[in-house]
């Protein structure tokens, strides 16, 4: 048996994790050129947490929840992609991600590997003050980003404005201001028609 | 003149630094299968501070070190990725970073774009614990890469061992340990051909 040292442990971890820059989104990048990767995202989150942490809606340790976006969906190496608005697929997903928490979380030595594990459990759970506000984070950027390609992901999957609503039920608890945000943003791009409204009259 | 919002600033930044996701440096992914962009390199960097400080050679403000390596890449996207091994580039790549901080950090409001910027600069200097481990960081995650992909960005452009030790002349100020790993890095990688011994008598 090959007994690893603490870092050894560590770095295989570090390069597992290579692969979430594989993993492609639904939704494209602001110039609409290519769908965003996971690692991309959750860069973005983790700078976005940097610059809008004063909109929390609840004081929020800062470190513990750029690392808890940057870990979020580290599960989806071997778990995919979810995609919001496919329903199916959200059945089996706890299931495929627990299992890919499990592997890939347990590289890492034990300490550091419960530790990890913990925070992406209290991100899934969101009751916490840092995991809403990393969920309205993670709510947030794709309609930024969705808004930006003028709606390109949105009209491919010719997504509901019922759809974006309930997606987004719980976004105000991380920040009534990003919140408010966001539904300016949804209201505009149901007004020019990129986001179909089923909701009216 | 319109005036904009605190939020709207704040905003504006996030969405222009979306185009960082489109720079691409030099070496691939572990896979090989593409080259990695900046977004996804400053991810990288980010993880790796969480799970490897516990290295710093030096102790180490790790929230102040994470935003460091989120955001010390940004000014590439004006100024381009200089290749590490691009003697002629790197004699104008302080000048065309310079303007592009000033350009690119300036759209966040000025308590923000003075704070970050800051944060940029003495990355560049690279005196304190936290830029001297952001910048092992960023020499010791393309030595995991390239070895990673069985050298092949090394070999793409007929890298030498010489200018490798040169590039990491100062990489164990952040971490010896770090360095010391990443030592044995660049030697199994003059054994086996990767990297070009010019330094064999």
């Amino acid at each position: 048996m090959v007994i690893m040292s603490r870092l050894e442990e560590q770095i295989k971890f570090i390069l597992e994790v290579d692969k979430l820059k594989n993993i492609v989104r639904q939704n494209y990048l602001v110039d609409g050129s290519r769908k965003e990767d996971d690692a991309d995202h959750s860069w973005h989150l983790a700078l976005m947490c940097a610059v809008l942490s004063e909109y929390a809606k609840e004081p929020i340790d800062v470190l513990k929840t750029m690392t808890m976006v940057l870990i979020h969906d580290i599960v989806e190496i071997d778990a995919g992609d979810t995609y919001a608005y496919d329903i199916k697929a959200h059945d089996t997903k706890r299931q495929r991600e627990t299992a890919a928490a499990d592997r890939i979380f347990h590289l890492l030595p034990p300490d550091q590997a419960e530790k990890i594990r913990a925070l992406w459990e209290e991100f899934e759970e969101g009751v916490t003050p840092e995991a809403r506000f990393a969920i309205t984070l993670d709510h947030i950027q794709p309609l930024l980003l969705n808004s930006g390609s003028n709606g390109k992901s949105w009209k491919e999957h010719q997504v509901k404005l019922s759809q974006i609503l309930h997606r987004n039920e719980t976004t105000h608890e991380g920040s009534e201001t990003l919140w408010e945000y966001g539904l300016g943003i949804i209201h505009r791009n149901v007004e020019n028609g990129n986001i179909t409204n089923d909701l009216q009259e």
